[in-house]
């Protein structure tokens, strides 16, 4: 609010933070607030704007996010997708120049708790090598698919097409701790355990040539529906020095029959486990007992998060320049 | 066409088999003709029909698949979707109760070359287990994207969910190979690297927990869309005995935009290679230059695939019972 964010969008920009702490992911959370300030301040986005909407047909809402707070543009999209796809039993949001939606399992599970279906697409700068190649030329490109189930808690994975994030990889040089050989290649190309060496080079792609591929065709369709960019020349959800243009796809489907999956799932929960696990996951389940658990114990927030908080906090925060009132 | 399949549904199944067969994917080519003759000869597959349309708003068609075949009743659907989503902007077909539908490519690669961006799910039979569990529960559920990029072929990329297809396993298991020690576990949910034993066990998801993420995802989005059957009840793309309930959703978006897309595809495929490798990749573009190569110097089909064609060919073929006509 400092720094020109109205209330209502301070509250929901927080919340979307917050929700990723609860949920143990810390790189998608308040980690993100200097940046964006610091983004505000030089009026590369606008805290007040909720984006340009346009209907290419009746379920295709073209969205100019006009420098917008990723999730203010992101849920004023939805708001309308949901309630078009209701009537046409599928709708797509594709957004343009906002900035970082954050973690993506937060609006596909707000669709999916609303009884819809939601696929959510978003690209991001270069950090991830093609399989077989040795420099970052795709994004970390997350896909979080959400889906009512019958069950009180909807069905939400949310996964990046990297390996890993370069959080982990950031983390892991905090702490001089070596990393897995095939998470990552130093800045010439060649694979890496050293975290520092990691971060100058690439990510590599999950699961080799199939998670590359997946990871490709994401950056294409982002930039094939809302007219991002791609690769190289994607930038802004990690610097203060370009606009934002990265893209986000929201698709979704109404019409959902739950029947059996719940069945389904509770088949899943109780299979025998293999020999060094606990149990059988389902996706999401654990950040969603994570979440439960630090509401009511609260949430570990690194030193240097806090101490830089603190200092947003004071008077001692960078003016708002250029941006529309 | 001697088990009842009229001439024009039948030269579409042969092409879908055909492609699959010119891009080096036998498993989903001519090897399924036999099973399928069989399904058609016990009234589990109608070769006629072409399946039943719902429009549930403007841009959900369902579909009820009446037993048909799975290229018809899809290509009967996509026309209708594809149409669609060049007014409302994006359409779905749901489609339950047809029969497999074969390599997600041919379609994705169909609406691509026509100017839209296709998102094909399918899936089947429960031959993968969960990551960290001992059974198979999941479907391969492969995807398919294909999106239209300014050069003369579409990008398509198609990959299934699990690490393997049953195919090569089975393949494997022919030669008395042995198989990677990551690819599958036994009966009894142990790792494997004997073929026989992985083919009586279950495959791994591609990309550990979050290939298994995708592929629950997909399972649980189809069955939500087209009201398919969930994992083990999932039967009758590969047996003559049951009726085949799994599900097969196709997206088509319109709209798009190609700016860029070849200029990045080129930075990627002039990308200096790692290690190993002679050249970075684009998905599909492999399989596009067999496909040039075999449709001038022909496709091997294995001796007994062969052996099965021409005794099919042969008058000693199964009557069709209690289909309609």
């Amino acid at each position: 609010m400092r720094v020109g964010v109205p209330v209502g969008h301070a509250a929901e920009q927080v919340d979307l933070w917050l929700d990723a702490e609860l949920r143990g992911v810390p790189s998608h959370g308040l980690l993100r607030l200097e940046r964006l300030a610091e983004r505000i301040g030089k009026g590369l986005a606008d805290p007040k704007a909720i984006g340009l909407h346009e209907w290419r047909g009746a379920g295709f809402l073209a969205v100019d996010g006009r420098k917008g707070l990723g999730p203010i543009v992101a849920n004023a999209a939805l708001e309308q997708v949901t309630a078009r796809a209701r009537e046409t039993g599928i709708a797509v949001a594709a957004i343009a120049n906002s900035q970082h939606i954050g973690m993506l399992a937060w609006y596909a599970e707000r669709v999916a708790r609303g009884g819809q279906v939601a696929i959510v697409l978003s690209t991001s700068e270069a950090l991830v090598h093609p399989w077989g190649g040795r420099k970052a030329l795709l994004g970390t490109n997350p896909i979080s698919i959400g889906i009512p189930t019958g069950e009180p808690d909807p069905f939400v994975m949310d996964t990046a097409t990297s390996i890993v994030s370069m959080g982990e990889i950031h983390d892991r040089a905090h702490r001089r701790e070596p990393i897995p050989s095939d998470w990552a290649l130093d800045e010439n190309g060649s694979p890496t355990t050293d975290a520092e060496a990691a971060k100058r080079g690439a990510i590599g792609p999950f699961g080799q040539a199939k998670g590359y591929a997946l990871g490709l065709a994401f950056e294409l369709l982002v930039a094939s529906l809302a007219g991002a960019a791609l690769g190289p020349d994607v930038h802004g959800t990690l610097d203060a020095e370009y606009l934002c243009n990265k893209g986000d796809i929201f698709i979704v489907a109404d019409r959902v029959q739950t029947a059996g999956l719940s069945t389904y799932l509770q088949l899943i929960r109780n299979a025998e486990p293999a020999e060094g696990f606990a149990s059988v996951l389902v996706p999401g389940e654990r950040g969603r007992a994570l979440r439960a658990e630090r509401l009511k114990s609260g949430v570990p927030i690194a030193d240097p998060v806090w101490a830089r908080l603190l200092a947003l906090a004071s008077d001692d925060v960078p003016k708002r320049q250029g941006a529309s009132t």
